[in-house]
């Protein structure tokens, strides 16, 4: 008898792709920390990064949008699509299956689907981690502390990381996780957090100031111990034509 | 009555993933100018991007390397997956039905396909351009001349072209492109055919000295009119390390 089929239809009743889903890599910044957004299934101690269907009614990158909104409940987020994962063997179906077959019914479980991969980066304190259907809990991580993760999440997410990493050498970003205002420290401290290494201070300023990105203001950030530094803000319009212009920003 | 299904098998009868297709932009770089390779449909005037289906019994990037052998006759080539496109009105599909009915079944036709994009830039002196059993024409076309092309081509060859020339910009390319051994000047026409905008002589050979990259040659190539510049060739054991290592190479 040949294998039933999944009905094509998600979880409010849409119709959806078959054998295609979506994965979602969420960064979040907060206070000079670069942590991941991950879920844990029900009933058991497996995580797994965010995801779902993207269904017949909805471009790709809004089935991204509901997603991360679900998960997360922002609106306006930084979010990238960085790869779609489509190899044979993308992880070992029948061990999927025997840890989660209490969750997911394996008749509906196809034996291979393809993944297109999206990362965001949001300010962690301004999400409320909320858990799917599938899932009992909604986390924050650190990047170093995450566990082994289902399917081929761990490769998602560090495919995702390299992405990011590689997008801050030519795109400006920072918007809507700094201050407004903001001190060259706090933005290379942010820098740092995403890169996962030092940065050479001197250079690093150099490079911010030469592409206009930043406003030097008139005012020092004050109450700190030993000095005033200066404050910065981000000018939106050069901001926005060097993202739109897609890049050639150097970093 | 439902809207009869395609069989979900290609014209060699393997059976391929519903909804979904592939599209290549294959960029030829011979002798200082760059290309891209289009498909003329039978009986039309009608250009496209070649492409195909992704058979379920492959990795999504071996059935780019499938579909580019069978267009190029090239086996190893520079191929990079850059960009999946799904927005739900990708193009016109009462037009493209309309124009291409003679050629393509109506009723085997999706109402949406999600297309996955990959380029590759190959030397095209090397190339045997090969229609397809939907076109009779393979041609090379100066980029500037490219027409007005069927489905959401257009836009695909030009998010191509963009991430091709941010690649460079952290990633080294030319190998396989100019001859074993090079001069500066011969690798800078490389660097400007594909940037499309001419490039700082003194900056560019500074860069690609302190990069690692390229050695140079106790040889200068003769024959020239006025002068005997020197010859480099790659250091293929540092091109590979910044390939792997994921780039932070600056250009």
């Amino acid at each position: 008898m040949p294998k039933k089929r999944p009905s094509n239809k998600d979880f409010d009743n849409e119709e959806v792709f078959p054998q295609l889903s979506l994965d979602c890599v969420i960064f979040g910044f907060n206070d000079g920390t670069l942590k991941v957004l991950l879920l844990k299934w029900k009933g058991t101690e497996y995580w797994s990064l965010p995801g779902g269907l993207i269904r017949q009614s909805e471009d790709i990158d809004n089935a991204a949008i509901r997603i991360l909104q679900e998960r997360t409940g922002l609106g306006q987020i930084f979010l990238r699509q960085f790869h779609t994962f489509g190899k044979i063997e993308r992880y070992d179906n029948q061990k999927i299956i025997s840890k989660l077959s209490h969750v997911i019914d394996p008749e509906s479980w196809y034996d291979r689907a393809i993944s297109i991969g999206y990362y965001a980066l949001v300010d962690y304190a301004e999400v409320f981690p909320n858990p799917d259907q599938f899932t009992d809990e909604c986390q924050w991580w650190i990047l170093e502390e995450v566990p082994e993760l289902l399917f081929d999440h761990n490769e998602i997410l560090k495919k995702a990381l390299h992405s990011l990493r590689l997008e801050l050498s030519y795109q400006p970003v920072g918007y809507n996780l700094l201050s407004e205002k903001f001190t060259m420290p706090e933005m290379m401290r942010m820098y740092e957090a995403i890169l996962g290494s030092k940065i050479d201070p001197r250079n690093f300023q150099k490079k911010i100031l030469n592409s206009g990105i930043v406003i030097k203001l008139n005012e020092v950030k004050k109450g700190l111990a030993h000095k005033s530094p200066n404050l910065y803000m981000f000018d939106k319009v050069k901001y926005q034509q060097i993202l739109e212009g897609g890049g050639l920003f150097i970093i």
